[in-house]
């Protein structure tokens, strides 16, 4: 590769919100989309809620002249909702399954049924490997009484992880997608830190678009008004991040977003707003793009952050087991219920109230069976995950108690850590 | 690193039959295991079905002071049953859970509630990456008339791939487990054609053990003789397999099973038989360690394969989305009967019989609706490995299409296909 290679990406993401019966004005959104995508050009775009497959052929044939390459991720039981375009060859594509995603019971919900996924494409650009990752974590339905939190920590890790895993040996490493994260959550700290992975809009020397970056604003007339209440300009969960792993350097030029509507007729394209990068990579001598791990102070927000996760991840382990528990004293309940309603009916006297009581009780015991079920694969996957996280908190620590930088950055983050909690 | 480097790795490798309350000898075989893993000292011990975490923990304790580093993969209802004891630091560890592993409802054969998964270890010694996984397929219950073999086709595309992402910066791939896969089987051929491993086995020159080197044979008491009536050497289906990516050559020195014995007491440590294997990895000029996808022999055999694994999912997905149909017609009948059910206990008569079929019918229309949704996910599950597959399938065409060399090796693989056909 020439040393002064150069190399510029245009990226799309949106959430489209497109479920089918459900969602305002879905068809003509997506016919909008797709004329959209067309005009534009972009290099890659990268799609989340694309619900139907339907949808997702009818873009498929509308933009096959300018995106040859298009791949539909599919999962669970209704699908991951993510799909990409590209006007380059797509090299090599496949996708991790979070393993924990909500609750099967909360129906209304519906996010156990999706199999909310990560997708990975392997895109080689001039020479150049680029791994660029789609994903759609848990959504948030109640920020105050949050009873998700737990998974969505969890699933955070799990697309933390499989990027590390998976970009070893990238150039440039993508990621875009409705993260349902405000930037300073657990879960968005825990991704960037352990991953390195950079975020366009604090990046970016030339933004245009909503009021401080918002990815859900209260002007989008799809948007839900008083969920966004507390939050006046709108809410931030959609990010394009990036990062170059090796003798690469890439920076966001430009960064836009829509702004709740459509310049052209007026309604918006979907309930989130879109987003639009320029991104620039440049050739750059190896050790003029540090890992930002190495350093003591990010070791120590690293650590920090591992910390917190762990904790969370402990208390969904906790709340998992309550629920495994008494799912089993409703199984026995519901075991000696059926056994009092056989003697009932067998002997005669309140005879048709014991058979009419046999549907229900069956219902409660296969119905506690299923959720004692759930709740120890779920006690199982968090477990799984805070192992990981413990297992890279010990070696953090291990690589900062070896550093003497780090020590006197462990020192000054102690007297600040002091210093905030006298406050 | 010196260009006369040279590593020796011993390792170890059991289905341990781990099943609490059934397998016979339990406890007594962990706690013989424990003593010859001490007395042996390999650098890394990698087990099957430990389902009980009582054991791993035990075996942990017992091998503390030889392996100072191990993990237990946790995952579905029941784990993964996967672990590992390592004499060497582990740097890093993950695991992929499989997106299929048969069914719910087929409660006696239970594999779906164990979570199948493959874990990665990341060792670095000497300055070498060490990628190490460990991994237990669907098990075979009925091999002329196997239902699960289109989901253990899509787990080894799983692996394959799991594999072949992970580990693009590692030195030395090593993967060892219980594919439930013979060595001519499908699913072995794809993963060995995708991730370009060798099969220790076949490659090693000094080999003592059992026949063929079977891993289950038939002077093991603990093996079930009808089911092995039509090998009489037995079946090989664990396996050490290894490769070495960049300048590195990694051989097998030498390669032991058990013999259906205990060389001590008498009993056997498994129904399986353990593979100890002896690889040296050296230094080696890039050149000399090719990739075993470039050729176009090997690129016609991958093609091949690839079909032959298209074509399998294929027939899964049709199998999948005839019961998914097919359960949709119960829902259907379900939702009638309950409707007469109803009118019938309104208008009198035969008031007593409509309330006792109640039950059964509620159960049958949950039931059906499960089953549906069961197969929905499991169709979509197989399409997606089916569309990596025809990914990779256009991808490995596109590259043997160009390559003149090819043309030739295609020719005489047709002359060659015709031939046995015409046989």
């Amino acid at each position: 590769m020439k040393p002064n290679f150069s190399l510029r990406l245009r990226i799309f993401n949106l959430n489209c919100w497109g479920i089918p019966y459900l969602s305002k004005h879905r068809g003509d959104r997506v016919k909008r989309l797709g004329d959209f995508l067309n005009m534009e050009s972009f290099d890659l775009a990268l799609l989340e809620e694309v619900w139907s497959e339907q949808d997702f052929q009818y873009l498929r044939q509308k933009l096959l002249p300018t995106y040859p390459a298009a791949h539909y991720f599919r999962s669970g039981v209704i699908g991951s909702g993510l799909c990409v375009f590209s006007k380059h060859p797509i090299q090599e594509f496949t996708q991790h399954v979070y393993t924990l995603n909500g609750y099967p019971y909360m129906i209304h919900h519906g996010d156990w049924f999706c199999g909310k996924a990560v997708g990975l494409l392997v895109l080689h650009l001039s020479g150049l490997v680029l791994n660029a990752y789609v994903t759609h974590l848990h959504a948030e339905y109640n920020r105050q009484k949050d009873i998700y939190l737990a998974h969505r920590v969890a699933q955070a890790w799990e697309l933390a992880q499989f990027i590390h895993h998976t970009s070893k040996k990238a150039d440039v490493v993508l990621l875009c997608g409705d993260l349902n994260l405000h930037p300073k959550d657990l879960g968005c700290r825990l991704l960037k830190e352990w991953t390195g992975l950079h975020d366009a809009y604090l990046e970016t020397r030339d933004f245009k678009g909503s009021e401080e970056g918002c990815t859900m604003v209260p002007e989008n007339c799809y948007v839900n008004q008083r969920e966004l209440q507390p939050f006046p300009f709108g809410i931030r969960i959609d990010y394009v991040l990036y990062k170059a792993v090796s003798g690469f350097y890439i920076s966001c030029k430009t960064l836009r977003t829509t702004t709740g509507r459509d310049p052209h007729s007026g309604t918006p394209l979907s309930d989130h707003e879109a987003l639009m990068a320029t991104l620039c990579v440049r050739h750059s001598p190896p050790q003029h793009t540090p890992s930002p791990t190495h350093g003591p102070a990010e070791r120590s927000r690293l650590i920090s952050v591992l910390k917190e996760a762990w904790a969370e991840l402990d208390l969904g382990m906790a709340q998992a087991r309550w629920w495994a528990t008494f799912a089993g004293y409703v199984i026995g309940l519901g075991l000696l219920l059926l056994a009092l309603l056989c003697a009932l009916a067998a002997g005669g006297g309140v005879r048709e109230v014991a058979i009419m009581l046999w549907t229900p009780s069956v219902g409660l015991l296969l119905g506690a069976g299923a959720v004692y079920l759930f709740h120890v694969q779920e006690a199982k996957g968090l477990s799984r995950a805070r192992a990981e996280l413990q297992h890279m908190l010990g070696r953090a620590r291990e690589a900062h108690d070896l550093d003497p930088e780090s020590q006197a950055a462990l020192f000054l983050g102690q007297q600040e850590g002091d210093r905030s909690e006298e406050q």
